[in-house]
């Protein structure tokens, strides 16, 4: 049932049958993270309203939190103009997104002040992943 | 040389040679755009300070604002943990990031008004398409 529903035949699905997701953050508008979604997985999301993901490395559902606790509330879906990227805007459980215990997961930030330029982690640890994923 | 450079190969490129790419406005945080940079499109915003991707349907670099004049002035470069998705933090010229004369490319929200879910275009054209590529 959930294959043929309308809403998800209108996302263009790429070759693997998946969708590219940004997490934003309600309010901050913070990017979090991105991940992938297959249909179950956004049928999942809609369901449950929290974030369920397709973990390619895996092979299968993630349910975001699931081991951390770091659930994210889904306020909002959005999709772009071409129908082949999905936007989530969440409230993101524990403020913590990153499996490094990190608010977003986007906390490298190319710098410049060598010869070469350089990634540097410029966001702080919150809480010791090894406390969130004891 | 810029096939060499550390910070280049610090990403992990996908089997298509690809990294995902956000762009997000400074100031507001609205996510903007998403789409793909190749190592030259990503050397080459840096070098030029204004977004460059890798168009995957006509297969070469796009410098975003070439046809509309609505380039993005890249203020930060962002890497995530996994080291495979980047994302920019973008001044947008023009205040329009989408083909279709929106600010936004995630103009279509999911709603459920009625018995099954849909997607409706929610925010405004600022412009008239026909007018920014005429």
């Amino acid at each position: 049932m959930i294959a043929k529903a309308k809403w998800l035949s209108k996302i263009n699905w790429d070759d693997n049958q998946l969708v590219p997701v940004i997490a934003q953050e309600v309010g901050s508008n913070d990017v979090l993270m991105f991940a992938w979604m297959n249909r179950e997985a956004l049928a999942r999301t809609i369901e449950t309203g929290q974030a369920v993901y397709w973990s390619r490395s895996r092979k299968k559902l993630w349910h975001k939190g699931e081991q951390s606790g770091h659930f994210q509330r889904v306020h909002e879906v959005r999709l772009d103009c071409d129908e082949d990227v999905v936007l989530l805007k969440v409230e993101q459980v524990g403020d913590l997104a990153c499996h490094t215990g990190r608010h977003s997961c986007f906390f490298q930030k190319l710098e410049f002040n060598n010869a070469e330029p350089g990634w540097v982690a410029v966001d702080p640890v919150m809480k010791n992943p090894d406390e969130i994923y004891k």
